[in-house]
């Protein structure tokens, strides 16, 4: 039913315009602001409790929701605000997200770590239901080049963070996110929308963004990532390029717009729940940038100087396992999207 | 209809007696002599030529196949005669054996690190038939890490390989191996069969190897290994042990009982041409031992005192490559088992 709402040939959709749009705005300038409120009563400038970072999680993900519909439906909208918005917008949820991102991989390395060393051999042990929590990881399963390795990026990835920390809250305080802030305020109450949009059909332009996805879907290499153990993304693993893995790329695009269709059809099936598939194929494109970016981290504190050999063998165990769960991902989100492709047509 | 031999309850398959084994052990005798005759005659003592190679490949596999006979149809021949000659065959293998299993994994790891240094992302230009020859790897083409472990390697299993060499000449110019050639020599023209031998029926027997065969099968964690990317070879692949993964040892089991299996039938099927699938299977746990063995020779060079650390990485980033391949092999070989036994059941 969903995917009728993108064809605009079918007689029998109903129609969706620009009231739909200044409706899901003005929801989610309403959340940023309940987010920020949140923010703040929970210590947001101070703190790192639950509390503080679920409501910046909520600031990011309105304010995502926000600059994609601005993106998606630009036509329908008053071009000065948006093109002033939306640059504006991107700076303050990337800076929000930055330190959730150095905790997350942090977090992710260690993990792999813990298993790489049989501590974790046994996951169902840690998901039994009403069981003993699991123990946190001990230092004492691990060798020492584990170890070492561990305490390695534990201190690079803990200083990003800090430092992120500062960054964001240096935001928060700026005249510049006060700006912006007072433009969700407004737009919570008053969409600027063009003169013509009420009676535009958005479909048109929310087809055009799922276009664009699919179009980005068939030029990544999906027949390879179907094929389980294709040893295609440690390819370069030990390249003199000391910069991501370039054919990373294609597929992080590809999670920027299903992110962005996605956001789309929020617009047009309001109330309708979320398409599973989609949102499984979106998680693995998530966790194909997480373990991208864990890799790189692992190659980098390799370059640490002075590291033992312990140390920097550890490190290259855990960038191939990282590698390996980017292959994983990829495979993983073939299937997804195949799946879909097969059941939507 | 190979199957039905199997089966001695089955009314319609043809008895196959202890005339056969007398066959294929004649058989197989005969190719031993051929095989020491071809050794000697291209320089088997000095050389390392290319006929050389095939002539203890050629030796090697008729060793194996008489081994393997004694040991399933055991009943059928004089035990002392089986009991003396058995450990004798395995020697003898396995001695040759070694000096072709280090150059093989030497082989195997380099070509792995110019996979992993980006050198053969494409791999299908080598392959092209009739082009131009696939230019030798360069080290030009390789980090500073994965060229010094590309030449810790080369150093380590070429001194193996040497070592190897030696031994198995020695071994050839023994008495303990004439000994062993003189009675293939006697097996050529004679075999102890004992006195019922040639009215018993061979098939319970090898139904007998092929229910340890299935029976160690099914312990394997196939399941698991059905799933791609289950991460499960590299678990320890950082743990303090410093043996090779003790979870390895079931499928090399299962790769010595499906050896054992396809000779028996061999004895069995003389003429038939080789179950594809059974060999598919084979094949598979091949490629894992050989990545299980790789695996740990980048493990071992990890440890040679001082080591650059962009060498320890490199090699860090090969091991968990070729746990990856263990990992492969077990997901081809949960593959090409589960579709036999769809197929032949």
């Amino acid at each position: 039913m969903a995917q009728q709402h993108l064809d605009p040939t079918d007689p029998t959709a109903e129609v969706v315009t620009g009231d739909a749009l200044a409706g899901y705005l003005r929801t989610h300038a309403t959340e940023f602001l309940r987010a920020l409120r949140l923010h703040r009563e929970t210590g947001g400038a101070t703190g790192s409790g639950e509390e503080s970072v679920d409501a910046a999680r909520a600031l990011r993900r309105s304010a995502r929701r926000i600059s994609g519909s601005l993106h998606t439906y630009r036509p329908l909208l008053d071009p000065a605000w948006s093109e002033s918005m939306r640059p504006e917008l991107a700076w303050l949820s990337g800076t929000l997200a930055l330190e959730h991102a150095y905790e997350a991989r942090l977090e992710r390395l260690l993990q792999a770590l813990h298993r790489l060393s049989g501590a974790a051999a046994f996951p169902e042990q840690v998901t039994v239901s009403g069981g003993p929590a699991a123990a946190p990881p001990e230092r004492g399963n691990l060798t020492v080049g584990a170890a070492k390795a561990g305490a390695l990026l534990d201190r690079q990835l803990t200083l990003a963070r800090t430092r992120a920390h500062s960054t964001a809250l240096q935001a928060l305080g700026s005249s510049r996110f006060h700006a912006v802030a007072d433009k969700v305020a407004v737009l919570a109450s008053e969409v600027p929308l063009t003169p013509t949009a009420t009676t535009t059909d958005l479909r048109p332009l929310a087809g055009a963004a799922r276009e664009r996805l699919t179009d980005a879907i068939t030029a990544l290499p999906l027949l390879t990532a179907g094929h389980p153990y294709n040893a295609e993304a440690l390819i370069h693993g030990l390249s003199p390029d000391p910069s991501p893995h370039p054919q990373d790329g294609p597929w992080h695009q590809v999670r920027l717009l299903l992110r962005l269709h996605r956001y789309a059809r929020e617009v047009l099936d309001a109330g309708t729940p979320v398409d599973v598939r989609l949102l499984t194929a979106g998680q693995a494109l998530n966790r194909h940038r997480d373990a991208s970016e864990a890799a790189a981290a692992a190659a980098q504190a390799a370059r640490t100087p002075r590291i033992a050999p312990a140390t920097a063998y550890a490190l290259g165990v855990l960038h191939a396992d990282q590698r390996h769960e980017v292959e994983a991902a990829r495979f993983a989100f073939q299937r997804a999207w195949q799946r879909e492709a097969v059941e939507t047509v």
